[in-house]
């Protein structure tokens, strides 16, 4: 068994909030995250795949088209999006870096097994300093 | 001579959008960048400033401080912020990182002076593949 | 379950030696790193905790609260400090990697706990090139 | 059990090619990977290992003997060379990175078990966005 | 004046050889760089355009653009090419980082120029740690 | 004229204290890094030599022997010390990187005239986010 990754990159905005709180329970919670206007990040998203090699390329997938797969299904529409109101698997959900990678794993898992691999992995870059980690 | 450099980092929304032209003009030129919803970036600034050591320290300047002044005067005003709606020294400007360079120069310098630095160049990371340069 | 890393940073001298050894053992096995008046590094610490998103804030834990736990309880003690001699949880230990995110695992592992956090995980780099793992 | 990894890198050229396609096959499958002239990369390999630091040590395992291991077994074989023309344990085998990590597996590890470690995992980066892993 | 900088990568094999001087004079002058079966890199490449910013749009020049200018002109020719064999431009020069940086510089200054840019300084890293600058 | 540079790296101790001060004014200015116990670094160190390519080469410098005369001049001399300490070209001095880097350049310029090449700058990373530069 290889496991074999790519990752690909998306900007984006959002913001902490709760809406069921007040603007003091917010900040006390989110702090700056919680800004009504907005701020954003240099997200990186990394994908693995696991499988054996196969024979006649020694692939275990093939990197581009795993590549092709992100971008196509992910990277449009999250890149230069806002994460609470541009994209529909977010909807009604808080953008935090957790909920954000279970929701690109949902998204790209039938699309990578359409295409014969088995997804093993995510892990999602919100800053260098903060990162989150799937298995599904 | 020795120039010394300190990086600080934050994170922020913006969008470029010229609101004398029309969606489809705004859509030509900044292309994704236009989005009406924001999006944002993981920035990264260094600022360099430049002088002879002391002889009482070895130090051009103090580079505990110079993060300090950093922090206080810019990352305080443009961190988890929209550069559009919240920053007061970008009001009225396009957020491109050659406005947002030029901006903080002219925001931070005067501050170094005070403390006795010379500032001699800041580079702003916009993303990790583009980044502005800018000597005053 | 989504797995949630902080990423920190400290600054310490420290050396290798056996001292029930000569210094030609010393020199055999550590090499340079038991030069007597020591050398330093530039660490990077990873701990990762693990959880179910709060379904009131979609984070398995505070970000910003991880990063004040850690700065708190571990930068405090070895920042800008000499490991051998300063560093109360490791009195008495080699100062290797692996005793030190070993030492390290054990001091925050309760503050992580009381704070309602599961930790999963710690990497310390040494240096970009040397690394250690450790689960517990 | 304490994990300990040690980073080497070494530059190589390559090609993916499966001689029993026709050209358009090839380009097909492997895009501009299948150059006839070669193409090359910069890799960086991790190598993993494991165990219960030593008590007169502190080490798992001694980390410049790592270093020394990879370079002498495995860099000393693939750096500077072709991995599909130079290099005796790929002959005959797709240099994928999937091919190249299980080759650089089975001839590190007796080497490694030799010095009495146990090897645990590695890592291969071909580029800074796409790398795989293997744990045997 | 402000400086904006665009990066851009591509892989390529090369070899260093004087085909004036025998096997021997060119393994100590080039080392394993000299290697028959060729070697390869991931090359980061730096693209330093200078001016005063578009008061219609805040951009020195539009990045995106210069991005795409450098994948048309110079990645297309040499990602996935052998630098000595496949490059028009390198045809009967030695690939040295240096000679290809100026072969690059010279390739693509006027597409720049007829974009309405100013060039000023490329960047180019052959590894990690060994890069060459030029300002024309 | 080309600008060719080679970075490499070493590990050190050292402390900021200025003998002629009391401890409160050394801790006023120089805070923890005036730990009487020390604290270290990993330091990365880029040497930039400028020349014409050397039409039989291709080369500005062989960055091989650059890497080289870095290692035997300088890595040698501070790899895994105490810059106070330890090192004959700091004996007096304060550590500061402003210091240390005049050091290096006052070290090595001459060893790299002697090897025929042009001694354009120098730059030393302290931090990943503290660096000095130096022009001679």
């Amino acid at each position: 068994m290889v496991y074999l990754t790519r990752v690909e990159h998306f900007n984006a905005a959002h913001k902490l909030q709760n809406t069921g709180w007040t603007d003091e329970q917010n900040v006390a919670v989110f702090g700056k995250c919680a800004n009504a206007n907005w701020h954003g990040h240099n997200y990186e998203l990394h994908v693995t795949v696991k499988g054996e090699p196969n024979p006649d390329t020694g692939f275990v997938f093939n990197a581009k088209e795993l590549g092709k797969l992100i971008k196509d299904i992910i990277v449009e529409q999250v890149d230069h999006r806002n994460l609470n109101l541009d994209v529909p698997f977010m909807k009604g959900k808080f953008t935090s870096a957790e909920n954000l990678i279970m929701g690109i794993w949902d998204e790209l898992k039938p699309h990578v097994e359409k295409n014969g691999a088995q997804l093993h992995k995510m892990k999602l870059n919100e800053t260098p300093n903060i990162y989150v980690e799937y298995y599904g």
